[in-house]
């Protein structure tokens, strides 16, 4: 069972699939969802504003993905969003520095390394170009990962795509906290699309150049790290951190702020919050760590950072990057638009620049790897079948209806079925065509939950036959209690 | 009742508002929406999603903004998709020459126009530049709208970000109809940005440069336009169908085909589709057209062309294009990929390019207008208050949840409830301050139908009021049956 099975599954049921694949020249790196795979996109989106949001009550806003240059000079995305290139000289073939030299050597490169660095390190290990078998490279050189976009008809204003969602949540922190009346400390997420002009795009969802975030940036007190309101509910619950250079251990919240492994209860608060959100997505815990980040691993924006990994068939895979960005992104914001940017508390005398520590999710990387978890292939039935062992709140559909096809007009019962069930909230997929056994195959193979069957017994007590998909046991119900049945199962009021 | 109190409820409780607005020189055109307008925004969306959607059987995708060069070579917009701009020689202001004329002699410009004929109906009106004064202007030029976006390290690949989301659904059709067993009409829908390079950005949400659409297109036999499945639930379903100088008339669906109005049962169906959708969305009929657009007013691609529009307090704003796009589409790209794009369907012999209707229709620009005529400003209670009179499933919650402000711990009890009522499904405010009186008003003012509100009286029986925004009345329920009654509400099983 590996990546390739689920990528073929994929482009089989149009779960995800190239953009643009009729035309040959299209640029690699961007993905589309087809009607299964946009519906689990909507459903992990929305298990995330359920999970974390709301029970955290951070603000949700939806911002434009085109921001003025200013923005970036202040984010110092201009001058440091930089990846390291470098060109075979003989085939004209172009690379990302480190990747071709961790590819060809397996030695580690650290993000923050100098082009002079990349140079000798070419040299060294004698790396040639995977292309023409070439060693003459040009000296590698720094690209700007953005894209830029010229707005106005005589392109007088310099724009970029944004390279990540978070910066109009700095940029609408003012607004937000006092319109909102809000106080510390204060998370405002997004969801959203960012943009990176990758130089080597790969592993399908993982790295793409158009690609799903949803971020959350909590802002705080700095003073205030260690007076959080619900401590009590994560203190003693056990994180699986990953310090530079050692092993994965678990360890308490209530520890590795006192063994100052983490700079305070916020901090491990959050990192808590994440665990339990992807514990419930139904990751298994052996399979997630935090792994701390080395000074020239982070972004030159973070000033402590711990990766959220999650352990699937392409190895360990970054989920979200938890920053503490501090007073970086607020201070530069306000410095460069000459607005100043503070907070007062009750009682507080002084105003200060809040803080940050933000929790950055990838939705096709989340997508990506739950999809690799949930891929199972074994012995169903008759034969050996692939399905989605999915949690049902990320299954594109809760149910499928399957009608009666004959001329007795129970179509029509069926679709009026569908209908109520949409009505109360319960995503329902209906008309597929084939045999039953096939139509549950079809089914299973995108993880959907519950399968209702309408049949010939159905013309003579109206009840129908609800199929639960993990266990494959069946049981008999009057289609007028369908509805009331399946909400109770979505929510969790009911077991099959 | 203007759009100027709009505005300044959506700026006063961050609905929406200028993104980057902390920049001064941030491009005009571009809107964020805070966290009351996010959640409006996407509810917005999910109506559509399953009002139309579901009960159509459509297919929804997930596109990637940016596309190939090839993409917008093949769909004609790199020749066809131009404003015409006209430059002030003296202080160098640029204008979208169609308008400036209508702005300044009332003449109606069509929008086929040539470059030349402007020229002439400057001279001819004495046209001043609205700036400097002055009447000397360069020759008009056309503007391509789109954005290019160069990918790749050496810029080698020309892409465009989308100026129309429904690109993406041409270039997947062959995909989706063959691996989602998909026959003839299919609808494939998708909701996302859209992106133009619009020279006179104006009218808040109405006229954007980064703007949300909600596209539907429906794939179809030519031959089959007047065998329609479920024809018999719209015929006699009256259209308010604006021909071409003629005034609004109610003409049913039956009539409209017969008469020839419009060009088969299929184009009727989903008028019809259109503007019951938008019943339920609670616009008044008497505030809808279906406006007739002439030769020179259509897009380049439509050979029929019928514009939804609604009246609100901006006049008559198109919501929904909903255009007869033919063979146009799928035999630009089928020609300009060298791919075959066509269908057989069951007994007929021969392949054949199916044609495309589509349902156009702006989010942020429907979000707009129900905004618009959901807006009140009238005497409620002891003074006069605005308040948003909206659909409860477009409101940005269903309810809000007040906790009784002691020591108590009962803030805990309101959380747990509002927590419980979010598993059910029931969006929920919490923890907003201030007097009851005023928490109403502010939940009122934002468009939310139900307030529960515990106090003294909770402590001792564990009820709490609810109380409907619309009629202001209220009653008193046990709170462990807040979460069934609601669900009642919001599914329509009860009324308060």
């Amino acid at each position: 069972m590996g990546s390739e099975d689920l990528v073929n599954l994929a482009l089989r049921r149009s779960i995800f699939y190239p953009s643009a694949e009729i035309y040959s020249n299209s640029p690699s790196g961007f993905w589309e969802f087809g009607p299964i795979g946009e519906a689990m996109r909507r459903k992990a989106i929305d298990f995330w504003r359920r999970e974390l949001l709301q029970k955290e009550s951070f603000l949700e806003i939806f911002g434009a993905q085109i921001l003025p240059e200013s923005v970036f000079r202040a984010s110092g995305h201009l001058e440091n969003f930089n990846d390291p290139i470098v060109q075979c000289r003989k085939c004209a073939s172009l690379y990302r520095a480190d990747k071709l030299i961790m590819d060809s050597s397996k030695e580690l490169v650290p993000e923050s390394i100098s082009t002079a660095e990349l140079d000798a390190l070419i040299k060294k290990h004698e790396v040639k170009c995977p292309k023409c078998k070439s060693k003459d490279f040009a000296t590698a050189r720094k690209f700007n990962m953005m894209m830029p976009v010229s707005i106005g008809a005589t392109g007088d204003v310099q724009c970029y795509l944004r390279p990540e969602t978070c910066q109009s949540i700095f940029l609408d922190f003012d607004r937000i906290f006092k319109t909102c009346r809000a106080k510390l400390p204060l998370g405002i997420a997004q969801a959203g699309a960012s943009f990176r002009n990758e130089i080597a795009p790969r592993n399908t969802l993982l790295r793409a150049r158009e690609f799903g975030q949803m971020e959350v940036e909590i802002f705080f007190n700095p003073k205030k790290i260690n007076s959080i309101e619900r401590w009590g509910e994560v203190a003693e619950y056990k994180l699986n951190l990953m310090q530079l250079g050692k092993d994965v251990r678990a360890v308490s919240c209530a520890d590795a702020v006192a063994k100052k492994i983490l700079s305070g209860q916020l901090v491990a608060y959050y990192l808590a919050r994440v665990q339990q959100l992807y514990e419930k997505y139904g990751v298994p815990l052996p399979k997630m760590r935090l792994r701390e980040l080395a000074d020239n691993e982070r972004a030159f924006y973070a000033k402590e950072a711990w990766d959220f990994e999650v352990e699937c068939s392409e190895g360990w895979v970054e989920l979200i990057a938890c920053n503490n960005r501090a007073d970086y992104d607020l201070k530069g914001h306000a410095k460069e638009s000459k607005k100043e940017i503070k907070v007062k508390e009750e009682g507080d005398s002084e105003a200060f620049i809040p803080h940050i520590f933000e929790l950055s999710a990838g939705i096709d990387r989340t997508l990506y790897v739950l999809l690799d978890l949930a891929y199972k292939k074994e012995k169903r039935g008759p034969e050996e079948r692939a399905y989605l062992d999915l949690n049902p709140k990320i299954a594109p559909y809760f149910s499928a209806v399957f009608p009666l096809v004959n001329k007795e007009g129970i179509d029509e019962r069926a679709k009026a079925l569908a209908n109520e069930l949409s009505q109360c909230g319960i995503d329902v997929l209906h008309d597929d065509r084939g045999s039953i056994g096939k139509r549950y195959a079809r089914a299973d193979e995108i993880g959907i939950p519950y399968a209702i069957t309408l049949d010939f017994e159905t013309l003579k007590d109206a009840s129908a036959t609800l199929r639960e998909r993990s266990s494959m046991k069946q049981r008999r119900v009057k289609i007028a209690e369908l509805p009331e049945a399946l909400w109770k199962l979505q929510t969790g009021k009911s077991e099959f």
